[in-house]
């Protein structure tokens, strides 16, 4: 039995990276001449079979859709492929998932395995490392190979398609507009130490809404937090200063940590401390006392993106021609809310 | 473009269901000669191609594995995947995912998709459906054309294959008389109003365990919830009544509702009313009182029957032949353990 050989197994034996090898199979001058040779000749000698898009492309539609997210262990992501798989079906597609597991590598090798023919487009969310590196040459290869990709929620400036977002700076905005209408002055964020875009943004509504109200910005109050299991003692600490009154968590596991050690030191919530988070999880629905979120909206989001991906495709198939394909790609912004519950007054 | 036209196409087309289709194609007489013969005359026509997994083995081996689950919000399963996905990117092994949606249609059409030369080798926990209707012709076919299945958690002793399972009524029973060494002696139970094995089981273990403590068995203290939403006053009614000082919960949403309850109702958990959920979830973890819990260990789970699968596909690769198939196949039964917090004393 032929084994077929792998991006992967071609990286390991030339010991080089992944992306080396899939840049170096498609002739990018940003490799090296003698790593590109070497890369091709191996493959070419394993007759490695590059994904070859265009080809099934036009031999057939596989009516099914590709996933592509950084985690599963997540309601965020599980509730958005609720959302892409209900219009999936409606509409006769199956749906097919890969996890990224928030790896680069991980990201390259299962969209080369997916567009391998078992697909006709792609919805994603890209990985934080893939984020960090700003390489997305595995994306743009999809593109051009003329297979659509609809990104959401983790999307890049950097990769022209369409993208399904929310507007993370004004939903943080609100929230915290939230708890300073409500009397709140010492507003704490509590975030990720990453590199996702998203949570820039959520910082920047932040600190935009403390400066629109003319309330000092104070660098201490931005609690980013590594390990959630370790952040016991920096909580405390500001906690039995009152540094804050109020907290904004980026996720809802940060809310109910906060919620407990306030709990253990006799700090009442919502009275001395309000909280809200942005989620779409189910901690903070059943969380004593329950938690005021930010909805991230993720059904809809799911439910969105498979609308454009599947509208694209059908357009495809119809042989309806874009002429300006850089123009027509659009980003929706869906709406959030403010799910009022009791972590605030 | 040519279309390819679907199993799901065809039911639609001749009115009848995806699994009459399925087994007309495969010429089961289990299907009259008449529809029979019109759904294969149908698929000729459109050149409809059936899974020809026998072909794509002898061709390639993908080096991925298909996982089929019911749903993705659920904890359990995200573990179990997180288990599989390990194991398998050890191996080298690439995993893709469709979901059932616990709908019988959706697995067949789903395992349908992935047989058709995407992977080499299923892992799958049955949809709640498929155990209903008892209907596995989707599995028998895939795994008597040499593609190995292993079920996880919902499985069925109708098919012979790899099997990872807990023991539902061992870990019902301990979770029971560990209620009952602390004092408890009226105990309910509450599960879910649905046809999955291991629902069964549980109650087994919760009936077994006060038998053979010799507390006496009242079928009012077995409550099923088919809403949780709705379930409220029924809850309220006993716990007025007083009718149990301790509750074992089949997952921790039933769990957290009891407890957010006898809250409302001025009854103290676990003073008044101790509480045992079965779960790997998070809810637990961060409730109020934080919940007891039964591991399902959905990790462990995923990595074992990762590794079980990867043995038969490379033994299958080195040509080792197993003689007496049915004899080989095995059962592993994972270890479940209680993990006890503040919701019991």
């Amino acid at each position: 039995m032929k084994k077929k050989v792998t991006l992967k197994q071609i990286a390991k034996e030339l010991d080089v990276s992944i992306s080396t090898v899939s840049k170096s199979l498609r002739n990018s001058l940003e490799i090296g001449e003698e790593t590109r040779l070497k890369v091709r000749a191996f493959a070419k000698f394993y007759h490695y079979k590059p994904n070859n898009i265009a080809l099934s492309l036009k031999n057939r539609k596989t009516k099914t859709i590709g996933i592509i997210i950084p985690e599963i262990v997540h309601y965020f992501f599980s509730t958005v492929i609720n959302g892409i798989e209900h219009v999936a079906n409606e509409k006769g597609y199956s749906v097919i998932i890969c996890l990224s597991d928030d790896s680069f590598d991980k990201e390259v090798l299962n969209m080369e395995l997916l567009a391998n023919g078992s697909i006709d487009g792609f919805i994603m969310s890209l990985s934080k490392e893939t984020q960090f590196k700003g390489d997305f040459h595995h994306i743009t290869e999809v593109i051009s190979q003329g297979m659509p990709v609809v990104m959401f929620d983790r999307v890049t400036n950097d990769i022209l398609c369409d993208k399904v977002i929310i507007n993370d700076e004004l939903a943080a905005y609100e929230a915290v507009q939230n708890l300073i209408d409500k009397g709140r002055k010492k507003i704490a964020l509590v975030t990720t130490v990453d590199y996702v875009s998203v949570g820039k943004f959520r910082t920047d509504g932040y600190i935009k809404a403390l400066r629109d109200n003319g309330l000092p910005f104070d660098e201490n109050l931005i609690i980013k937090i590594e390990n959630v299991e370790n952040c016991e003692i920096t909580i405390a600490q500001l906690l039995e200063n009152k540094a804050f009154d109020a907290v904004f968590a980026v996720n809802e596991l940060f809310a109910v940590t906060i919620i407990k050690i306030a709990h253990k030191m006799g700090i009442k919530v919502p009275e001395d401390l309000a909280v809200i988070a942005f989620t779409d999880g189910i901690i903070s629905k059943y969380s004593t006392p329950t938690i005021t979120t930010v909805s991230q909206n993720g059904l809809e989001m799911g439910s969105v993106a498979a609308k454009i991906l599947i509208e694209r495709l059908e357009a495809e198939e119809e042989g309806i021609e874009i002429e300006e394909k850089d123009e027509v790609y659009k980003t929706v912004v869906i709406e959030t809310h403010l799910i009022e519950r009791e972590s605030t007054l």
